[in-house]
């Protein structure tokens, strides 16, 4: 086991009815934000749910968070944020609303000579502060509702890159279950696959002898692998939402990571085809996994045979077999789940892989993976194999 | 899943050389009192490496707190903490230095008109602030480490009792394995079987559905199983040392018990075999809990063949015979590491049980378990069968 740092701190209220109790997680003085993005909370009551719980608080209120979140959008939140002396945000949404605002948070106060996009350009190293924030989730999938990551698009220039700051954890986050049930199958489905494979930049590496890292790791894959179909076929199966919305949370809280080596490649290729293409994060890396795994699959071997036998059961023929087996029973998941797994699915025929690459370029992913190994020209194998 | 809220705040820092920056997670003008046992920490050089990390700073030490920590004991470190303006406690120890310094953390400031023992008496519910404190472990057993509760003994009434509040959870723990090292075996052994007792007490109830939590738990158990014996086998292999001491901490810090029902009979039980007899807490769990488990087998019927199943591989022959072999392994596993498992062992013959019954009822515990259907007279037959 690899020596380690873990700070867990975000309070989780899980359950029915956790909304309920929202105001006594925020000061009581508070002028707080809510934040959200398109209609849904609207349509579906949980915004109401929210006002109700904060009924007699100091509230406002900024909307038109969107997927994959743009400074364009944020800064004009950061702007009301300045203006209105905010000292609380709320964020009422998915993993989206939730990565938003915290960049609003830790821009409101960034330091004033700097354009805030300094932050992402930094990773997040020159954070000294931020507004405290707290969140409702309503799509279990990227885990931002307990960590202090967030990734942030640039519009004008097509940029996709994320930052980190311990400033930017979230002081609590309610996780109701019953607020899923009116998801788009393609969320439900979008978040399965991403909380799947967070999960799999954790584990599939090489061992470190951490077996309890193992062990949690292969619970949550294990879950996902039982519950995400049913969630998709019986959407409000309380206990399924409540499995698959709780192994999103722990698949990128820091836990499973503490100790072991973490790869990522998929996530920053991933990133690149989000940026330029508009696909679903998900979707980008339902693609770009499979030819990872296939591409490093000498150097993961040892992984990739536990991977096989410990949360696919396979356990007999060669070992070459089992691990393509295991590969292959990975993507079936993915196309199980709704979520194709081939860029020609997505009618992309390779064509802008050379343009992908100069993103990877510039944004410094050149040495990627846990040995740091996946360079330019291997990531290039990656997205052919993956067309 | 049941509802849950789960807060784990405490922040740890594993790892080979972790002490040396023990001093960045103090506040800088804090005056220091370090809490620890007997001589062990002087002996092994971890004491000797606190007072390293922390040069310069402003310390003073309070030594002598025993295993089964007692009231008459703290009440000492409680004076001086209040004659000499501590702010802040560091204990530096196992199970019991810690749980004893969250006893000093929150009696230093209790209200005035009241003898501190009301905290156990009402079990942490009026306690409104506490000294922070942090921990060096020495000994991965009781999790007390970076969790709320403590358990304390009061000598001249042979009383031990608990107590929780969320003021006494650490700030930070420091977990070095190599610390764990120089440990009797007979420490090692009951800081295993402490752990494993403990994962069960959160898992081995009835079912809810709760599948995360259900596999972590057997990930914990899986583990304790496999690098227990290797702990006692070979004392310094770090890898297996790190596994035992992170299993420890994570049987008890919330994690594996939110949303899911909680037994803790066998720890009641085992609480009072202490305070009359003087048994090593993990000698009392592992002589209640066999005895325990055939005694509830129609209650815990579906949890305990999925341990069986999942735990010790038993997949052949009927329900009751899995059932009756994993309760066997159970107890072959204790005398395995050492610890034995019958009232025989310890030379008691059972003659003490009515006083025993006598003792749950005066602290209440007569309605114990998931179902609080171990009333004394279930208590009685457990007793009775752990002879």
């Amino acid at each position: 086991m690899q020596n380690f740092v873990l700070h867990t701190p975000t309070k989780i209220l899980f359950g029915k009815n956790q909304i309920a109790g929202l105001a006594q997680q925020i000061p009581a003085k508070a002028h707080i934000l809510i934040t959200y993005g398109g209609g849904s909370v609207k349509k579906n009551g949980v915004l109401d749910q929210v006002y109700s719980a904060l009924a007699g608080r100091n509230v406002q209120e900024f909307s038109g968070i969107e997927p994959n979140p743009t400074y364009e959008t944020l800064m004009k939140a950061v702007e009301l944020v300045r203006a209105e002396n905010i000292d609380f945000l709320l964020a009422v949404g998915g993993g989206s609303v939730v990565d938003g605002t915290k960049f609003i948070a830790a821009a409101a106060h960034y330091t004033a000579d700097r354009d805030p996009w300094h932050i992402l350009k930094t990773v997040g190293r020159e954070v000294t502060g931020a507004i405290p924030l707290g969140c409702v989730l309503t799509l279990p999938a990227t885990g931002s509702e307990s960590n202090i990551g967030a990734v942030i698009t640039r519009k004008n220039s097509g940029d996709k890159q994320h930052f980190h700051s311990s400033y930017v954890q979230p002081k609590f986050a309610v996780l109701d279950p019953t607020v899923t049930y009116s998801l788009p199958p393609r969320q439900i489905a979008n978040g399965v696959v991403d909380a799947f494979v967070h999960t799999i930049e954790q584990y599939l590496t090489y061992p470190v002898d951490a077996k309890v890292q193992d062990r949690f790791a292969e619970g949550l894959l294990l879950t996902l692998l039982e519950d995400g179909p049913r969630a998709l076929a019986e959407p409000e199966n309380y206990a399924v939402r409540a499995n698959v919305m709780w192994s999103a949370t722990l698949a990128l809280n820091g836990l499973i990571g503490a100790g072991v080596p973490q790869d990522w490649a998929t996530h920053m290729l991933g990133h690149e085809l989000t940026a330029m293409h508009g696909l679903d994060h998900a979707q980008t890396l339902a693609i770009v996994l499979p030819a990872l795994l296939v591409e490093k699959k000498t150097q993961k071997r040892a992984k990739l045979l536990q991977y096989a036998e410990r949360v696919w059961g396979l356990r007999d023929g060669s070992e070459d077999s089992r691990i393509d087996a295991a590969i292959a029973a990975t993507r079936a998941f993915f196309e199980t789940m709704g979520v194709p797994t081939r860029l020609s699915d997505y009618q992309l025929d390779g064509s802008s892989i050379p343009a992908l690459l100069d993103k990877l370029h510039q944004h410094g992913m050149t040495a990627l993976g846990e040995h740091q190994d996946i360079t330019l020209e291997v990531s290039q194998r990656i997205y052919q194999a993956a067309r």
